[in-house]
This record gives structure tokens, C-alpha cells and sequence, in this order.
């Protein structure tokens, strides 16, 4: 997606350790017009999939997730990190670890949102070892519903998370695949694939 | 908000020790139609002031904050929970207590996304005892921008937030007040003043 690579090269920000930060645009300040052209973006490539939910985690995740379903006409499901006391007992949980906060998490979806009638769509900001992803497609596994396919705005394609997800067979598709980046020069090379 | 409230009525599940679960519509599953109902509303009520940033917390915030967005044409800047190492050492931080969740965050906003030019609209889910919602004002006071208004979508209106706010003089407007709500018989009284 050309007008997303543009601002990743223009506000994008290389730091030390493998870190782009996005937080001109994606999360922290939020550029809503941009995140209505990936919901768009995001229509166009799963539309014909007819998802009945969209789902995500918190928090970045939200605001993608509620932008683009309004191009699906469908509700969104976020997946709650660690155990709070307004859920139910009766939820799917799985454990992830997280590469920015370097902790691992309880991720919970309540069982009453997510059946094995759902067609779900998955979006996430960020793709890198996977990990988020992979306790996503857990719960949807626990739920006994379809999962018809990811959509990832930017996805770090020198670590391993994207090639152990298609090589499940899922439909993943992401907006800007980086190829490298440099925290000295501050360059970001993009993939042709995405 | 009439659409609002029959929804609380209809699908709010009240439980003991005044916590109003709205699992169903808002902050865990969302409803985007009635997120867009709600982001019209706070246009119609906030319009006049012109804000140049809404400005809200992770996590449910963010959904309500970016629909928002769409109907003021300005961008979102959500405030973090705890420190993360993808931000930098340059924002500003307070201290809140969650109700939900029994814990006290560090609030951080990055100096970079509020400024002294700007006019801030807060918007969030809900006001209790206003713990979450003082840290904001805390931050949108040190960046020196002028706070133009509060819009929520829930207020709890028998605990002590909403009053501590209107009598600094902020205009504060809530969709939804809650007199009393009853966990035995699952009973939910609206305030006539919202």
C-alpha cells in the first residue's frame, strides 16, 4: 500500500534493537483518514471472504479493527491482555509474549462473543516473531470458528512470524512488508510481496 | 443518548459492587453502528468547539475516540498505560487508580502529540470516580492546551467523578447517567440530566 509506505518513510523512526515507531500515526496518535485507506485496503483484499467479525488486541489493534469494520458492517472483538475482573470465567485464554514490553501476557476472549458460527477476520498493527498472532489463532481454534484471514498493517518481514503463519495455509496479508531497516541511517527497505 | 440507553437496558448486566458490564456493546465486543451513533452525538453536543485532537486512554477509549474522530476531521492521541520502551523518555505522565482493575498506571502521553496550540476534546467510556479522567485533564494542563470539553459515554452518576469535574468549571457531558443500578434484580435508573 504506497501512500502507507510513504509515511512509514516520511514519520517512520528506526531505533536501535529492530524498533519502528510509528507513533505519529498508528499508536499513539491515530491519523484516522489514513486508517479509513487501510480499511478500505483491508475490504478490497478480504471483502469476498464475508467475515462476521472482526478481531484484534488491545490496544493499538482497536482502532484498525473499528475502522475497518465499518467496511464490513460487522462488530469487533478485542481480545483483552491479562485477567480483569469484568470478564467472566467463561473465556478462551491463551498466553502470548510481547517483543515491545518484553512480558507475557494472559489474552482472553470472552466465550459469549466468539462461536463456531464466526467467520473472523483478524487485523493487527504490527506482525514480527508472531506471537500475538499465534494466540489469536488459538482462541479462534478454541472457538470452533472460521478463520478466514489476517490483515496486518505493517509487518517486519526479517523476523520469522509471517513465514510460520503462511506456512499454516492462512490467508495473511499485509500492507508494508519490510525487507530491512537501519537505526544509523534511519532507512527502511520494503518488500516487493506485499 | 435514547438509543443508548435502551441498549444498557437491554444488554448491560449489572453485578455486585456497582460494576456495569457493557461487554456486549463497548468494551469488549463493539458495536461500530452505535460507536458512529455515539461519535454524531458528541459532534452535535462538541462541535462548537473546535477541537484539534480527541484525546482518550487504552483501551476502550480508543474505539469511541477514533469513530469519534471521523466526525471532527482531526486526528486521535491515546495515553498509555505504564511505561513502554517503544516511547521516549519526553512526555508527560501522572498517576491513576483503576477502579475496574484495583491498580495504580502510570499515565504517559509523548510531549510530541499535545502542544500548547491545541484544543483538546477528552472522550472515554467511563466515569465513575473520575480517577482515569483527572490524570487526563492532569496531562492536557501540562502541556499547556486548553481543555474544551469531556464527552463519556457512561456515567455512574452516585459516585463522586462527575460532580469533581463539573465544579472545576470543565464542561463535562455524559450520553448515559446512571442514578442507581441494582445487582439483584439487574435494574438500571437513568439521571434526566443527560
Amino acid at each position: 500500500m504506497k501512500l502507507l509506505k510513504e509515511r512509514i518513510r516520511r514519520e517512520g523512526n528506526v531505533k536501535p534493537g529492530n524498533v519502528l515507531k510509528v507513533d505519529m500515526f498508528l499508536n499513539h496518535q491515530i491519523d484516522v483518514e489514513l486508517m479509513n485507506e487501510i480499511g478500505k485496503e483491508f475490504k478490497r483484499l478480504f471483502g469476498d471472504k464475508k467475515p462476521t467479525k472482526i478481531l484484534t488486541i488491545e490496544a493499538s489493534g482497536i482502532a484498525i479493527a473499528c475502522i475497518t469494520a465499518q467496511y464490513f458492517n460487522v462488530p469487533v472483538v478485542f481480545a483483552k491482555k491479562a485477567q480483569s475482573i469484568n470478564l467472566d470465567g467463561d473465556s478462551y485464554t491463551t498466553k502470548i509474549e510481547s517483543f515491545t514490553h518484553k512480558k507475557v501476557y494472559d489474552v482472553i476472549v470472552s466465550k459469549k462473543y466468539l462461536s463456531r458460527d464466526d467467520r473472523i477476520l483478524i487485523v493487527d498493527d504490527f506482525l514480527a516473531n508472531g506471537c500475538a498472532l499465534l494466540g489469536l489463532i488459538d482462541i479462534v481454534k478454541s472457538a470452533g470458528a472460521s478463520l478466514e484471514g489476517i490483515g496486518i498493517v505493517i509487518e517486519k518481514g526479517f523476523q520469522s512470524g509471517g513465514k510460520a503463519i503462511r506456512d499454516m495455509g492462512i490467508d495473511l496479508k499485509s500492507l508494508a512488508i519490510i525487507e530491512s531497516m537501519n537505526a544509523e541511517t534511519g532507512e527502511v527497505v520494503f518488500s516487493d510481496e506485499d
